[in-house]
């Protein structure tokens, strides 16, 4: 009888965790939503949130009745679930547990999607994107990797793809999906490059809150990621885990302020909040992956070289490319993603690189090795079916909103007309004149 | 010793689920009166803000003083308790864990009413109702059917009221006291009717901040209905209703969606975020009564129907009466709540109408006929007993601020005109007419 | 191997009352934020913003170096730890729960300070003095009251400081920095009095979403104060501390009210806003100290008695000062949190001065003679520390902002001719004055 006990509370202890981490995960949303609305002109506001909303009842739709069978059903050839459709024969109610929780990590995954295409992607395109990211590709990149039976992490190939908090499987394949839409939907005339007065006068206290929700979000985010808390070690993995992402985040805003400082000398004020609260989201993006394995130095390692490389991303995309992010989506989760997963057999602080000694070097090279194949697949299966329906969809004129239409052929149009005007006056010239 | 420690941990797994739980209720505050603010003309903003501050400060003083002890103390007649007023005689501190979580729920009961009297009632109006509602109107209904002595729910009349997380306990109960103000209030200038310069830039961000305040809530307010955490079948019960909640509300923001682009099919950015908005709520009332007895596609099922039922609600009573509720707080919390307590019976997974079987009928119509008296009787005794206040308030000069005091007079002078001058056009003409 | 099952449970328990609680208490910082920007005119929001940001960051940098290491490290004599700096040599993963929630209580009591200096202290300043009260200040009168080890309280000298939740150890202690911040900074033109224009549309919106953040947050503080949850008598600790502490904020804005409606009787709709909602968390604050020993009714007495003294302090920092604080910072903090230490030796309802009866008078006033020492004691260190670096910090030219730099010199002057111009006109116009 005390087994019994014993084996509800165990139960119990575990539904705690994941069911109040998940309503935590989902204030995400809400974030995600103020970070968008706090980026853009003050005109495409109201389509904008009906997206987000809209977002969250396709994508739960989508994780419904796809999603969950695709991630967590028993695998076909170790690629992907093929039952539990529609959250059908379930062993018990306490699956939706598990259910409830996989879903806040998916409806997270999904709005990183819609921040590259923030103002710009029609409602209709919307609908049909977040459906399909939400019940095919995501939980397609997490039958591979946290289900147990995927190629990637199981006995199947003798793979162990490490990446506790989806560094690579909510990060970067959020974030592919999300560079594949700015691709397609290609130049726009950039939010932050309109006059200031476009900016709403609410805008910096929306970021700024936006961002107190996400930060809040990831520590649960990362540290309901142990999925479990009744056995010996999980208390102590949750910790670290929510330990080493404030450390991260914190890390991640101070290396973007030195950064900013030093490069950027004269940049106003809006620009520095927002770069900075994305510093902040890259280094805790960035920890991810080995929020429980790394030390709490290691953390602040992680935090701080993520959030540069968000800031040389966002840069780069800026200088080099025609692409668009307007808030920063990919900058924010697809760079420091792809690095999170790349440290992570570095610091860990059992089996890392750095750590373990002559006599662990090569089961550790090896886990860099499974680590990055993991990340090339992540990627290219992401890019391949994200591209192929953005472009299936803009073919469609199914894409863009109709403010949008107009914008991009103005927006074309401006770009070529500067290009004929101006030569490139380097590097400094120009990343002040796209940032202001 | 052993059986000493598990039942402290019994008391600890308890409390960790209603005392936090109760926190993220308690953020619903926030989102009723973001919801609130976002509905509304920019001059009224301060005066509603402070009376959704002093409805919390008012409203947990009259829990306190009367409505734990009416809601839960030793029953008079299964009618009403009368013990434990101000909270005296509680056998211990764990008996206040119950009081802090009945409190949540009693405030969100509380803070339904004023969406409909936004920016209309007095501050000396919101304290006397306030009061009552919460001391008293709410209490009473629980005692009826949560308390475990009450007639709707007790061995008295072997009756078993059958309202989970409160379709009609919570819902119907709050949106009956929100109809009677609104009655008694009367016709105004409506807020959405006014020219669109009048919306305050912010409003969609607070709409959709207010409404990814009130989603999260609502997981936390069905999910920890269940009441316990310790003994076995809790965690599965409340994995369920988290999950149900998750589904009514995204397919009540789908069908609400859909229906407005086959019925209205031009209409402004704002209102569809409204509506959307306001249909996600409507699903998520319309499954509180099964959230944990409900299959998931039951769910979808609720949800969308709850959710369309809203939207015919909000259309009926602006094109059939003069009844103004500019935030829809009777069509999302009302209508829906009826709808969750009579579809409750058919949708049990166990015994409901649609699963029980032919051996079960007999006991599936009786369920439905008990829900459908308690509906009655909830909102009969909440009608009456709040018809009767605000009609008090209004003759006492106490109900209406000032600023109402003159519109109201407007109102009903610029409708006498309007009826004057215009004959009817049919249902689409006016639905149109009236939402613009 | 059950005892070793109910050990694991037992620290499962603590960690998810301490991590789920520490993320609830890092919303606050959004809740500060939004209380801050609602409170200023618009021109200074961006920078107001980054310097929150930035305060978590390098408040998180200062905890992690010195903080948890002076606050929790062994002893140096009972006034100093010494040991665990950068979270060295921590016994397990386990520790780090301990870490992270008290660095959500550090990230509080620094926050409060950039209440008092919002909008005037420079980008470099914050950075400094955040990074020494997390690290040093903060930390050292924890370790004199929290650790176990400490002068105040432990074996050393017999002495128990009774302050539950921080009433003097978090708000004394971040109020006083306050007002050494406010003091140095000296005379400003105040927010409030500028013209109505110049308040932000949005204000009235983030100021009550901040308070209902901040309310949330403090249910969280407060019941996770007992800092444990697997033994006996934990949760009703805890189930005690969270009711009080709702009841002490609302009997807190009830007292405001009325406090406001007798002896401000024209005052503008902003300002009541403001006052009424810093009056919940003014009872909110003078609650920490004994919220888990007084009883309801006593929550109510301390709650609406520390709501007035906040109305007090903050009438008379404005008549008799010339002291500016512009979200009260002090008065919410300061003000109530010392009401409340030596409140707690009155109202502790076992042993308090108020119900401990004849034969425990002598020990209840010793207890009151410990708190008022540790009192001065932790007021006279924070003003000596925090007054030192401002002062240094002003003369290097490194605590203004530029913008402040022009207006406190432009304020220094408009002071002066109003106090050539104007005699007194008595208490009732002054507050008035002071208010419009």
């Amino acid at each position: 009888e005390i087994s019994a006990t014993l084996g509800v509370y165990s139960v119990s202890l575990d539904t705690l965790l994941l069911i109040l981490c998940g309503c935590l995960i989902m204030t995400m949303q809400a974030g995600f939503a103020l970070l968008e609305v706090g980026s853009v002109k003050v005109a495409n506001v109201y389509a904008i949130l009906l997206n987000n909303v809209m977002d969250v009842c396709v994508g739960t739709a989508g994780y419904f009745f796809f999603g969950y069978g695709v991630a967590f059903g028993p695998t076909t050839g170790g690629y992907m679930g093929t039952v539990h459709f529609a959250l059908s024969d379930l062993e018990n109610d306490d699956a939706l547990t598990w259910v409830f929780f996989q879903y806040s990590f998916a409806a997270t995954a999904t709005a990183i999607v819609s921040g590259a295409m923030v103002g710009r992607a029609s409602y209709h395109g919307y609908l049909v994107y977040s459906f399909i990211i939400t019940g095919l590709v995501y939980p397609t990149v997490v039958h591979w990797t946290w289900s147990g039976y995927g190629w990637l992490n199981s006995d199947l190939y003798g793979l162990a793809y490490q990446d506790f908090a989806g560094s690579g499987v909510v990060h970067a394949c959020g974030g592919t999906a999300a560079l594949m839409g700015a691709i397609v939907l290609g130049r726009r005339k950039l939010a932050k490059d309109v006059e200031d007065h476009a900016i709403s006068e609410s805008a910096p206290a929306l970021v700024t809150l936006g961002f107190f929700i996400l930060m809040v979000g990831f520590f649960a985010f990362n540290g309901s990621s142990q999925g479990a808390m009744s056995s010996a070690g999980d208390s102590g993995a949750v910790a670290r885990a929510v330990m080493n992402t404030g450390l991260a985040c914190a890390s991640g805003g101070l290396a973007t302020i030195l950064f900013e400082r030093l490069v950027h000398k004269k940049i106003n004020d809006y620009y520095v909040l927002c770069i900075v609260v994305n510093g902040c989201l890259g280094g805790t993006v960035a920890v991810c992956a080995s929020a429980n394995v790394a030390t709490t130095y290691g953390a602040l390692i992680i935090g701080s070289s993520g959030a540069i490389i968000h800031c040389l991303w966002s840069i780069s995309l800026h200088k080099f490319t025609s692409i668009e992010d307007p808030v920063d989506a990919t900058a924010v989760h697809l760079a420091p993603g792809i690095w999170g997963v790349l440290l992570c057999p570095f610091m860990d602080k059992d089996n890392g690189i750095f750590y373990c000694g002559y006599a662990g070097q090569y089961d550790a090279w090896h886990q860099l090795g499974v680590n990055l194949a993991g990340l090339v697949a992540i990627i290219a299966f992401t890019a391949v079916i994200t591209f192929t329906i953005f472009t299936i969809l803009d073919k469609a004129k199914l894409l863009r909103s109709h403010q949008e239409k107009l914008e991009h052929e103005e927006a074309v149009r401006i770009h070529e007309q500067e290009l004929a005007q101006h030569s490139h006056h380097g590097f400094f010239h120009d990343v002040f004149h796209h940032h202001h």
